[in-house]
């Protein structure tokens, strides 16, 4: 009975002031944090650890639920509760519990940094005041007053937009799958970025397309390649990320914003924006802003996040359509999920009118700003064999690691040593950049920064080390 | 200046306990209900109106918010505050706000049916014990303790579902969406059942789908013509709302439900099966049940939406997938919109674990189940005329016009009177239908449903009336 457990040491402190289940949940935490109990092994059942422990099975319920609602465990009913593995590299899957290792494969803040507190006063004064209408369907293309908050902040990142032209739209994947239903035809050509988020390939390839990849310097695309793609394959669309892309970090040029908003009147296709994290910028920089802020001619979708600047789990963003898209933008948000919460808009609407949006944007930038200079000094230290491109913001690096090695068995070799990350081929539309790994610094702590980092130095000498004494076999 | 109000008095007390943006706003209420305010006409600029009243600008801007909030006006920045227009006939878009008129055209249960302190108070709940976490991404395929609730949901209404093809979705039109998007490809053919909703043809089109109908009869499908369309077409899939459907409020006999799952096994297509209303019955029925429950070897994709019977703001659905679909359906919900709110999840699981929710069932069954007598009461007395089959449950009622009498033009005569009804021919995928309308009395009072029909048969009488007199121009 409880064979997985001959090894854990659970002492329970019956008179002490902790619960009993917190006594419980601390003890398989713990055993699971030092590897005592392996991922996918199952705990014992309620009944047999009820009575191995001498407790209620009251108690052992409440211990196994703190333990999956903290994401040690998952449960099965009728089946039993298994130690969570740990996820190794992002998927878009992937939700990191950080319980164990160094995670520069999450490109999310972790959760101490939302305001949670300033969102849990204003639901309730959303409550109190509109009661049961923040639970009724919203208009689909959001709460008015939500909508021209949106107005005034897209004023003051440089975008002029027009009140009937913004959407309120359950997050930034939806923004894609919303331009590729009013864009992408079966058989339409589409462009991306090479490398380029995974999420949006996907939704592309649901629709039919074909999809080409444009390769993507420090300053943008590679304009080449990309006019010669334009004029062989007439693409319906090109799906960008001009500020801090992901994974590469890279912000392309004004000169390269112009030429792509030139080109795509020359061969008429719309370029969809995906900006997540245009405001959190470190240093200054000349060229910086939304692409859409230049897009006089209306060929730009521009798609705003908020799941990073402020916290994902809200499910809204932002679509800025030309206006000849508006309608077709709204039908296709009714025909996928009707409308985004009332209740989350007008809280948000009351948030971005408060000081704390800028309070919150600042220390945002403050954080993540310590976090990057840490990240390029620790690997200027330990790891001055990686090349990089300094981004000036975001939260990504794209790291290219020296000749011979390859990205996939290096983050493998790293994961060893619990240091998550992501290969640069996970980015790739076309198996490319397999010399290339992205480090998120956007769920690790300073600390864990330089120390992750500094293994990741090890990891590199133990590669090279064998490699000097014996040939590749 | 401000001519549009020259008919409108507003006598500010202003000494009175109502505080004068409040005065403000219920004046102009009243006048816009009264008709003395026309839809989309512009209210006086903030400057203007404030000048005229003698009080200070943002008492106005307050007013007019109070006016925006409550559906009565329409702001533009830059361009100004424009009166409402009454929605006619429904459609996806429309939030009716039911400031005048009697509302049979919307099929939402109303706020002050939701069961808002309930959830006010789990919220808070969650909040204090989850934190940022509850902001957080969350897995795809849902919160698993929400997933085992759920499943114990499911087990309640006769599905025997497993954990792992339990999906959390942002609604069932989400659950719709994902159907299409795991089946249909351009160029499939897809069956719907004629009448129906006309939001799942939407998401079907956007998929390239040739889409025919079935004619519903109040027992089911006619199975002559679905047999005739399989044998020809081959569809992907059939979408059917087996219980109270949407318009009809028919529900399949137990021998058509086996029926189409034995044609779906022969002929190898999908059923989506959409359940928005199945709790909600009036009447004891021997075939009532989900048509998944029946479903032993696995073609129905079950999507069961919480709008109707608790509340739409929440954004989320349910939705069962056969287990070869499984890994489908999560991807497709992942580059959709990643996941659905965790918030709203881990709330939704305390609630549905509480007794309240099984109360708050059955107080909405002996809500509507005192409207629906209602309904047939005065459609009995008022309309003998119109024919139709009490479905028993759910919150519509198809009516068949009497032999000349076109849906449309009943609608809009109704309309005059405040009536709102929606055609019939809205329903229909092939211009069918022109004789018959829909009656929904999910958010209308016993008062409203008593009088609105003794209002529709007036209309019918003016109708008939001249005909007797005149031959038809």
């Amino acid at each position: 009975m409880a064979d997985i457990l001959k090894n854990v040491s659970i002492q329970l402190q019956r008179e002490g002031e902790k619960p009993l289940y917190a006594q419980i949940a601390a003890a398989l935490k713990e055993a699971i944090d030092a590897g005592q109990l392996p991922a996918d092994s199952r705990l014992p059942s309620i009944r047999a650890l009820a009575a191995q422990l001498q407790v209620n099975a009251v108690t052992v319920v409440n211990a196994y639920r703190e333990l999956e609602l903290e994401g040690y465990v998952w449960s099965r009913t009728g089946s039993g509760t298994y130690v969570r593995s740990q996820p190794a590299g992002e998927t878009a899957r992937q939700i990191f519990i950080p319980h164990q290792g160094i995670n520069f494969a999450s490109a999310t803040p972790t959760p101490e940094i939302f305001p949670v507190g300033d969102f849990k006063r204003l639901l309730n004064l959303v409550l109190d005041r509109d009661g049961g209408h923040a639970f009724g369907y919203q208009e689909s293309q959001g709460w008015p007053p939500l909508r021209e908050a949106m107005q005034e902040y897209l004023g003051q990142i440089g975008i002029a937009a027009r009140l009937e032209n913004i959407h309120i739209i359950s997050g930034a994947q939806q923004g894609i799958d919303l331009a590729a239903k009013i864009l992408v035809r079966h058989g339409d050509t589409v462009l991306v970025e090479s490398p380029t988020y995974h999420g949006a390939i996907a939704t592309f390839r649901s629709r039919g397309a074909r999809i080409l990849a444009v390769p993507l310097e420090p300053d943008g695309p590679d304009l080449a390649v990309l006019t010669r793609l334009l004029r062989r394959h007439r693409p319906r669309l090109f799906y960008v990320m001009p500020n801090f892309q992901n994974p590469t970090g890279y912000s392309y040029s004004r000169h390269k914003k112009q030429a792509l908003l030139d080109l795509a009147r020359q061969y008429e296709f719309t370029v969809v924006e995906d900006d997540h994290l245009s405001e959190l910028h470190f240093a200054p920089a000349q060229d910086r802003g939304p692409l859409k802020a230049m897009d006089v001619h209306e060929q730009v979708i521009y798609v705003k996040s908020f799941s990073k600047i402020l916290m994902p789990g809200l499910r809204l963003g932002l679509l800025v359509s030309p206006p000849p898209f508006t309608g077709a933008v709204g039908a296709a948000k009714q025909y996928s999920d009707i409308s985004s919460s009332g209740l989350f808009q007008r809280t948000l609407d009351l948030y971005l009118r408060e000081k704390a949006w800028q309070q919150h944007l600042q220390a945002m930038r403050a954080t993540y700003g310590t976090r990057y200079r840490t990240a390029l000094e620790a690997l200027a230290r330990h790891l001055p064999q990686f090349r990089l491109t300094p981004p000036g913001g975001g939260l990504h690096l794209w790291l290219q690691l020296p000749k011979g090695i390859d990205g996939d068995q290096y983050c493998r070799l790293c994961l060893r040593e619990k240091v998550l990350l992501t290969p640069g081929s996970y980015f790739s539309p076309n198996n490319s950049y397999a010399d290339h790994i992205r480090l998120s610094f956007a769920a690790v702590t300073g600390e864990e920064i330089t120390q992750g980092i500094e293994l990741m130095g090890k990891v590199l000498k133990q590669i090279h080390a064998p490699r000097t004494l014996q040939p590749l076999l």
